[in-house]
């Protein structure tokens, strides 16, 4: 086997053969294929494709270049989730201990923000004390104590996935649909879990603009779930418009504290209560009420639990930025537009999010929202707030703020979106 | 400027601007693009195509990446010449001094062989004692003394190139029309020709199989140099057969030497007086008769003044292969097929060609043909003889042999294709 033959197949339009796949996928994680090789490949499969049975051979090659997890001695039935990332997005934070509230076991292996949309450890690391690096034992001790673990993967679990998702990062190879599906779902499969909800998200905030790439991003991971004895479930969720009221990271961990003590926007709690019932649906607890777990405090007090099993302290301050900036509406009328990437991108500026993987970030950073598309607005009164410790940003994350607030005449009609767009099964 | 946008830019089909190709091929060149978003850059570029604006500006920006020659301080006006490779292709041999007795000068910068087709270096380094390796002045020196030169490019001249090249070597991103005509042109360009002839190859042998890529290519660099203001004429010539009687090193040294001594096979000499004909009409030299400077020893003298020049002894025993297997003719009959390819390969395997570029070559290894296309053959009698320093060897040529050789019934017409099949200019 050499790589030419593998990368030319792939150039000129051919079907990788399942032992080219095994081949490349071990070769590249050993270093015998080379960075400048695997790139011309990805650039390759994203602009040729791959068909299903090439998809699932490469995930599971690359599965096979580590461990795998097994959550199978837990006395409940384990349930996961995957967001494909969006702007506010902060809804594993309140659903992994809700889900597990109601009886069901999640381990949560999660990610840091890059870009314009957040990462879920960045956000729980604004809690004072919180760990996300665990050991296989602390996770699986936290995971039976408590219900709930949300803690970053280790270095074990799918090795190829994690060399080969840095390489596509810095070589304009993120945006192929087999390679992102592959590398969602090698982890998740690795990780051990029973049953998985993909939160596919769709708009101007999210990696697919468009339902229709959505839907085939979708449809290529619940098969590859499925292929691989995991019972996996999508749902596509809007992202045109950012999700609940903040985006940046200790702005999230308080909304979703507001989420599990029973309040919190209503588009924050419709979306966790409905991937909630899909994660203890695909784990076989049809009988459970996220809704009630949310009213009678069971799942606040997963949530304190878990925070504590890993160092962190739920009644502690969280951090808050040092300076603030008040963004007003420019008319009166009804907020008819605010797009999701464009307050992301602001966020991001203002410290919340990191340019490059080594780059802290501000935990107190990130944009309030006083009002969501819908709203009746009045000129003067305020629309955003911008947080931040580097008030030199500023002038940069308003410019991002350009041309992403629509408001629209007083008494016009305002199409509202739900936030479920379609489920994918 | 970043290399991400570059690159998205051509997988998503755009137009590279001016400003994004100076930017990415002085920024590889300096080592701030890595191989690994070069090679992914490649691949877009060879699966989406570049125009002829975006080709001509990346040859004028690798040409900007390193020096530039000028023999424009020479009495006589300079042309060479540039073949893209095939089975046999010793014209460069008995063609640079063949110019050069008709009174232009020839400075021709070569290359080793890798894979299937030979080296003019590699071919004049079977002479005892030739350097390739001259510094500019030398080079000069040679080219005034004796009107033609072979020499190996210096490392100044278009160094982004150099570094490409051996990227696209190793990353499958040869085969792009558009990277193979800027390779070929930035370095002639650079080189400092007024006038130069490509000998763009056609068929099994060579890198174009068809005529249509063929002429697409000899296209491209027609408009690259001209645009550059060199006169540039491209022939399409055949390579669906190996060309003369010889492939390997020092076996296409004896037949080059045949050709200056007024004999050689007749393709190798049409082909050689065509694209001398050519050479000498873009040098303004219209009146040169190269067929009497093959047939007065005039292009002979030159050949022993140059292969001196550069430490050769012209008169020195070429060195000879150790083992020698024939092959015979399997029936009586006409042989209608010699196919380029499959004796290159075979060539190769005996040790006239390298796999890698830091392999030695076998000087003496190769292939004698003993019938060409066309020509009767009876059975048990030789086709081939295969030479070789390394007899165990001879199994792994042969087995490249296999299909590669028709013979028809005794009477069976052959309809000859021409050498020479298109003329662009």
């Amino acid at each position: 086997m050499d790589v030419i033959s593998v990368i030319t197949t792939k150039r000129d339009r051919g079907r990788l053969s399942d032992a080219q796949i095994d081949w490349v996928i071990d070769a590249y994680t050993k270093g015998d294929v080379a960075d400048e090789q695997m790139s011309a490949l990805a650039m390759a499969i994203l602009l040729n494709g791959m068909d299903r049975a090439e998809i699932a051979r490469w995930t599971a090659a690359m599965i096979a270049s580590g461990e795998r997890m097994d959550f199978s001695s837990l006395p409940r039935p384990t349930a996961d989730k995957h967001s494909t990332g969006g702007v506010g997005d902060k809804i594993t934070l309140p659903l992994a201990p809700l889900v597990a509230a109601c009886g069901a076991a999640v381990p949560q292996l999660s990610g840091r923000g890059l870009g314009h949309t957040g990462g879920t450890l960045d956000k729980l690391e604004s809690i004072p004390g919180w760990r996300a690096q665990l050991s296989g034992e602390e996770m699986l001790d936290v995971l039976s104590s408590t219900g709930a673990v949300i803690c970053a993967a280790g270095d074990g679990l799918a090795p190829a996935d994690k060399k080969l998702y840095a390489l596509r990062d810095v070589t304009g190879t993120v945006e192929a649909i087999p390679l992102i599906a592959s590398s969602i779902m090698s982890k998740k499969i690795a990780e051990g879990t029973g049953s998985l909800v993909l939160d596919v998200k769709v708009g101007s905030g999210a990696f697919m603009k468009n339902l229709d790439d959505a839907r085939e991003l979708a449809s290529t991971m619940v098969g590859l779930g499925t292929d691989h004895g995991v019972r996996t479930v999508a749902l596509l969720t809007d992202m045109s418009t950012p999700l609940g009221l903040t985006a940046g990271n200790a702005l999230e961990v308080r909304e979703s504290v507001e989420v599990l003590a029973g309040g919190g926007p209503a588009d924050v709690v419709e979306l966790t209560l409905a991937l909630a019932r899909e994660m203890l649906d695909a784990a076989g607890l049809k009988d459970a009420d996220p809704a009630k777990a949310l009213r009678d405090g069971s799942a606040m007090d997963v949530w304190r639990r878990m925070i504590s099993a890993q160092g962190g302290d739920p009644d502690a301050a969280l951090p808050v930025a040092r300076e603030r900036h008040v963004v007003t509406a420019a008319a009166t009328g009804v907020l008819t537009r605010l797009d999701a990437y464009g307050v992301g991108v602001a966020a991001w500026r203002l410290g919340a999010g990191r340019a490059r993987k080594e780059d802290p970030v501000q935990f107190g950073a990130g944009i309030e929202i006083h009002a969501k598309p819908g709203d009746p607005v009045k000129e003067g009164e305020p629309l955003l707030t911008l947080h931040t410790d580097t008030p030199e940003k500023f002038d940069y994350a308003l410019a991002s703020l350009e041309g992403v607030i629509d408001i629209s005449a007083v008494g016009t009609t305002y199409g509202f979106r739900p936030i479920v767009l379609d489920r994918i099964a």
